[in-house]
């Protein structure tokens, strides 16, 4: 049998290793178009800011070692031109001198990834732009960086790539600006827990512009960059790099007549065959299925691209393994902290049509009386009518991606919220808490879907005070006069609280129910949402009428230093957009 | 209604604030012998070593907090003597002057906790001799420290509390001698993971005396302790911990003819009644469902305690919730280490009577080009027919406790090793691999399930070592000359390998199949057990009779070195057992 991968990254190379120890007379052919086989693709950014100092360590796997070891036939700086199907050959191109030849397989697998989408812009082929994929575009810009000694940069797009460019180019002593054209950064988090992102990047010095539409970028005469804003002034760096998304590599398989799904992403069956029952496509460049949902999927991410190489070597060898599905489960450091989700936001679950809804913690990450713990901002969404968690996002420090992962498991067995109540996690003071986050979030779920409390959102809050608080016009609106009660200690409330917000202690709230009438409609906070939980419970069982705001009063600070200081399709310099 | 609690920490304090969030009517007491409520028990150790600096810190709830917040009513330094179930009354016994009252009920939970366990020993009354259960406990300790400034300290048994206090003790300077009777630390763990743990205990100054049945206590006329062992000589200190093991306190339960189970804990259904409808018990008192075998145990840990607290006070206020059995996760700090564990051990599952197998690894906690990689050891045990994960134990540094959770978590869902190499877990350079450790746990159990490699161990190793190896008398065993296959690089089977071993590196092998002999019978050893895999499958293919040796060179460096320094019931001077 004669197996022939297009790519020798991620899918392709742990394609070509499993179908090596399954199949040890196989005829094994890697086509890679870069210099480099098996790289640290996630590692690339790493390069840059100088946290990953070595070269070699990028590229521990080479076309030589791979071939001592799994006696695969690697050929780098080559690249698949053409499929013939029926011929059952591909045309491959030697990049060095453009030459071609006809290589033939039993098998094909194209694994060939996906590139950084470039736009049709003005401006597109300066020297100073730059976009990262490969091996070779990190010592570009490292050399760059080396060489020019830039003292801004301009990173258009705050995706993974973006923000963990924007944390290296700051690391490297280097003022980043990240212009991003959708209204808050990281498409993985809803807009609420992307502003703990925002207040993050700007805390470490990056300038965050929302709302940005790039529309061309100049070079400058003194040699710099300028980027230029649809709404706002242009803004000018020493470079720029272009990260706004990914284009999944299926050219090579639309010119051969293979089906394509989703933005030409290379449609596969669970087995990860294409239309042609002897090409398999694994990794950036498939379609796959959104474990949550069921639906069509494009999921760019290492993890996935890993497992179906695997599992396509397996069906390869007759043995039948399926790919299930993409819960899209990622982390991303950020300078200190770490941001990390899984399945669906409720963005995703609205576009799925799901009847969604979600709770919002703030946990230490481990026993407060221990050392060094810290908190961590958590969503769970959830399905209304069954309790089934949909989906997680985290944001904080130590811990959060375990929570996420933990959560992942559990959405992987489609566990409901009881579920996550029972879950027998370890604790030790300096770990976790006797109920885990993770217990704490299904043990909300569990109060608010069996009625135990109302849950309303600061979003609520907002939509309300624009009529203002206490004050409703009461013959506009069937609702009581709304009364914000903050039940927070004293000092919490005199150090900053919402205005116009009744200030009554949780611990004194009962001494003082007289000062609350049953005609209002109250709804609590405190600085994290349990001690307003428990004060919606006095109030609900006295009679009163009231819910308790997600997330609590910690939650409103982010959100509020975040829209406070957004600079939505506005220029560094404050000027006003179109 | 009215709900009398006995115990106020951890079952009960989680008991009492649940009810009152259910039912703000309900008369809630709460006794508590101990002058302190909700106290964080399991950060006892750390005040003691002193990462915990402030008495407060250990003690957040007070009885007037719990009141404030609660409208319970916490009477401290109280104790339960007697239960009249048919007058639904309990005879209270006030500690300060002996004075009872009796207290009346409609529903009773008791959440007593257990004991330390006190053997009946000669000089068991010393003063320098301490037990760690309460508050009161660990000030006397801690106060002890500090007026005495002890050199020297023995521990009695190396469980949870055992171990955390000889770190402790040393982190005060202190020098600590761990006696344990068994043949190894830690229950929780099978003997070759507990050797890492003997080895970090060395390696940060603990003596270690395995084997080591103590037979009494004296104090010496200088003040100091000794504690007389049975096969080896005294061991001198100027203090002594035990920590021999908890024992349910079921006195109450007992006089009150309540059912009682394993070691006299008290029988509950899962809802958590006893055999009095109107009696509740939680906590370490309490005899659950082991959640993977179903059988019946003993599982004295915070978090089922926590949970099972909140599912009486469920179920007394009429919502139906079912404590479906623990698994026993647990995770300690061990000096810069983390030991974790979850479900069953090896030993756990012959017991349990279960066809079982394991797998040794020895992965990265994330990708080893970014700085700050360490690996850890994870054995995962599963069932031989179906495959389902029946328990993991991991001893490493960061990460341990997370894939533990992860596996935790796979194990509610009753999930199976090829369930584990579907997991989508969160992955970034920092943070993990692209396949993380439970994927990789899954693939080396589906590749033993399905046949790709058989694998032995160490154990089957010593075994036949005893009888020499590649001299095997075939005489006198059917089995062909074995032969120990080292398959690492030069440099690694230079630094040291097993006396005997056949070198021959990976990359190499391919081409000197010649030094092979199809007779043999070869065991291939790498240094974690994957280079191995992967030699396997060449020599299988080329038709070699050949196994690989499971956890690699890694764990037999580990386990070898325990062995060669246990003092099982030799003492510290070196003198001979009897």
């Amino acid at each position: 049998m004669k197996v022939l991968i297009i790519g020798g990254v991620a899918g392709g190379a742990t394609a070509a290793a499993r179908l090596r120890r399954l199949d040890e007379t196989a005829e094994i052919v890697v086509i890679e178009r870069t210099g480099y086989v098996s790289y640290a693709n996630c590692g690339l950014p790493y390069y840059v800011g100088g946290a990953i100092k070595d070269r070699a360590k990028l590229t521990l796997q080479t076309p030589e070692s791979f071939r001592s070891r799994f006696n695969v036939d690697v050929r780098v700086r080559q690249e698949a031109v053409a499929i013939d199907r029926a011929a059952k050959t591909v045309a491959i191109r030697r990049l060095e001198d453009g030459s071609e030849y006809a290589e033939s397989y039993d098998k094909l697998i194209l694994s060939p990834g996906a590139k950084a989408t470039v736009p049709d812009l003005p401006g597109m082929d300066a020297k100073r732009l730059f976009t990262l994929r490969t091996v070779e575009d990190t010592f570009a810009i490292a050399d760059f960086i080396e060489r020019e000694h830039p003292r801004t940069a301009t990173v258009v797009g705050a995706g993974f790539i973006g923000l963990e460019m924007a944390e290296n180019l700051t690391e490297r002593g280097i003022k980043v600006t990240v212009l991003q054209r959708g209204g808050h950064a990281m498409p993985t988090l809803d807009g609420d827990m992307a502003a703990l992102v925002h207040n993050a990047l700007r805390e470490h010095g990056v300038t965050l512009m929302l709302g940005a539409g790039v529309t061309g970028f100049e070079e400058r005469e003194d040699g710099g960059m300028r980027t230029l804003l649809k709404s706002a002034a242009p803004v000018d760096s020493d470079m720029v790099l272009l990260s706004v998304g990914v284009t999944p590599e299926s050219d090579l398989a639309r010119d051969a007549g293979l089906d394509l799904g989703l933005r030409g992403a290379i449609k596969v069956d669970e087995h990860m065959r294409t239309s042609d029952p002897d090409i398999y496509a694994v990794g950036d460049a498939v379609q796959v299925k959104n474990f949550a949902t069921g639906d069509a999927a494009l999921i760019a991410l290492a993890g996935p691209a890993n497992k179906q190489g695997r599992i396509a070597a397996d069906n390869i060898c007759g043995i039948p393994r399926a790919f299930k599905g993409s819960q899209g489960s990622s982390v991303m450091k950020l300078f200190d902290g770490t941001v990390a989700s899984t399945g669906l936001t409720c963005k995703a679950a609205e576009a799925a049509g799901l009847g969604f809804d979600y709770v919002l913690l703030a946990p230490a990450n481990h026993a407060t009386y221990y050392p060094g713990s810290s908190s961590m901002t958590l969503k769970v969404v959830f399905e209304r009518s069954s309790g089934r968690i949909l989906g997680a996002q985290a944001v904080g420090r130590e811990g959060v991606e375990k929570r996420i992962d933990v959560i992942a498991t559990a959405m992987r067995a489609r566990m409901t919220a009881s579920d996550l109540t029972e879950l027998d996690l370890c604790y030790a003071p300096p770990y976790s808490s006797a109920k885990d986050p993770v217990n704490m979030a299904g043990y909300i779920i569990e109060n608010v879907l069996e009625g135990r409390v109302r849950q309303v959102t600061w979003d609520d809050v907002a939509a309300v005070a624009e009529k203002g608080i206490r004050d409703a016009d009461e013959a506009e609106s069937p609702r009581p006069p709304l009364v914000l009660l903050d039940c927070r200690t004293d000092g919490e409330f005199a150090r900053s609280h919402i205005e116009g917000a009744l200030h009554i202690p949780l611990d004194d709230l009962r001494d003082r129910l007289d000062l609350l009438s049953p005609d209002w409609e109250i709804w609590v906070y405190c600085q994290s949402g349990l001690r307003s939980y428990v004060a919606c419970r006095i109030l609900e069982q006295h009679g009163f009428s009231c819910a308790n705001i997600a997330g609590g009063y910690g939650f409103y600070e982010q959100t509020a230093l975040d829209r406070s200081v957004r600079t939505d399709g506005v220029g560094p310099c404050g000027m006003a957009a179109e």
